[in-house]
């Protein structure tokens, strides 16, 4: 059993924080809220999402797990205007989804839980250097970075005490430094670690301007990203593998 | 003879809706305005477009029939500022339209009305049902309905009073259901309808989103929409053949 | 030596000038300011670009010539928001341009200036015509043309006062009349020539709509067309040579 009513706004969000690396995802339902942990098939990204009941304006369930195509969940809930609340309804025997919103109802069929990669365990890493940054300069060093390199260093300078981005290229090169000032906070420890830029592009995507995102760095380790939503009822982490460093 | 003055707007508007069925068409030309007719190369879509003399600034004609190239015309109208005249002059020697606005001119060569497709009778059907709805409501059911499927059902329940959409696709339903309190009007009669989503979207195109559209339908009846424009100085009529229902 | 700051938005509406035209470009650096001079490859359109030292918030050099991808600044210059400022550094050693707009610090080799296109001469032509014309008028003027055909002409009938575009397509027209009243100012002579419509809308995508546009014409003559930006610290000369008339 599942029913819920819950702002077009806030699902969207949460929907928007998964499909960015996965095309369908299970859904875990339980009385805390909704949670979904999905890897992309190459196994460099992974999303951890919930959404607590208190994030609704009604949440019941007994729990369970459904398998949901995220393109058609998410154009159905763009169809609603800002504001405007949506209707879950999960009928178990046929395995669909009912959504309403303002008298528009679409039955979703559900995919077989079994049929999706399974959910990734996100490592509890003990990584070096936490760093709390606005999404808006999240944004600038991968739009810059993404001039002249499909790779990204992330580093902290726990002597400079700042937290920096390097991208290089073939013959153009992109610095950016934000020390403590331009930081909402810096844990400052020797960290630096290469990513892939696409995967950080499509995080970045989902990551709100305005959000407050708390990075936590390594030395060629995993970065994590976490930042809520919802008012902090809901809560999106995302880790990325590092990929080698070449020099 | 033809020498007319009508602001972008409305002739914009008037092109619009039958633009989205045909690239060329005949214009009639009368004391009382200006009529197009036309249907869609596959006899599924008709228009018929009634511009009374009152929509334009001036107006003089002694009749006549013209061919017109819509897309030629549509961008030269869409390069006035919203609120701008265009005159129209008809030179019945070169068979040429003389367009100008704010001090441009384009000289648009006609088409031999001959050579362009017979314009169809819209028959006199008389159909069950009557529908008033807000042109909103027909865009939001439309697109909808395209998320599952290429064709939509229309239909009334007269022991409920609904007027309602339906969509399947191979794996996803869409459902609509609009009672008196969502309509403007309502006169329920037994009908239900298939058509083909495609020139449902086309139409849908063309009719602004707070016009009153009346709607005909009858039981695997073609279904018809009017609506106003240009201050009820322009009338629009669809009319759209239904497929066959396939169970 | 080149150390300077300057506005974003007068950086690239510089550079925008020019890019219209020419991929690379040589920048030469006095202590007047920056000029850049190019011609396309076809040497069909020049242009002469101008950027007073006084443009600039601080402007310090001892004299140079860069060469530099117009693509690659404009898209850093563009991750500005309106009315940051730009810092420029040249590293004469690495012959790179050290480029940093609020922390984010951007390293753009430099291409050697001798494998760059050799800077055109502008003639300095005596042409019978000066028209002053408002940037949005150009636009208009290009936009109607660009629906029938891929040549322009451009003229003033001494007689009537008046400078005329013509265009004429395989069927449909465009002439736009312009008299003493619609311009600016009008220093009437026998000019008529025909310039290919690509170069001009080209040209057009640079000049702001809201300028004061000089445009000298001639009889089968190149015209120039100047004009100011960064409030008169910026000079733009746009120089078009004529197609031959077909009749």
């Amino acid at each position: 059993m599942f029913k819920a009513i819950v702002s077009a706004d806030t699902l969207g969000a949460a929907l928007d924080s998964v499909s960015v690396l996965v095309d369908e995802c299970k859904v875990r339902l339980d009385e805390e809220g909704l949670t979904i942990r999905a890897v992309d098939p190459a196994n460099v990204g992974m999303v951890d999402l919930e959404l607590s009941a208190s994030a609704f304006e009604s949440y019941e369930t007994d729990g369970g797990v459904i398998g949901v195509n995220l393109d058609r969940l998410e154009d159905i809930v763009g169809m609603a205007d800002s504001g405007q609340l949506v209707h879950l309804d999960l009928d178990e025997e046929t395995r669909k989804l009912h959504i309403s919103l303002d008298g528009l109802e679409y039955t979703l069929a559900l995919i077989d839980p079994d049929s999706i990669r399974q959910e990734p365990d996100l490592p509890d890493l003990d990584l070096s250097s936490e760093i709390v940054i606005e999404g808006a300069d999240i944004d600038r060093a991968v739009t810059a970075a993404d001039m002249v390199s499909d790779h990204i260093a992330l580093g902290v300078d726990p002597d400079a005490e700042e937290f920096y981005v390097d991208a290089e290229g073939d013959t153009d090169d992109v610095h950016l430094e934000l020390d403590r000032e331009d930081l909402i906070d810096l844990t400052p420890g020797e960290a630096r670690s290469l990513f892939s830029l696409d995967y950080l592009k499509d995080m970045n995507k989902a990551i709100p301007k305005d959000a407050e995102v708390t990075m936590e760095l390594g030395e060629e380790f995993p970065v994590k990203m976490h930042f809520d939503f919802a008012e902090g009822d809901g809560h999106v982490t995302y880790m990325l593998a590092p990929r080698i460093q070449s020099d």
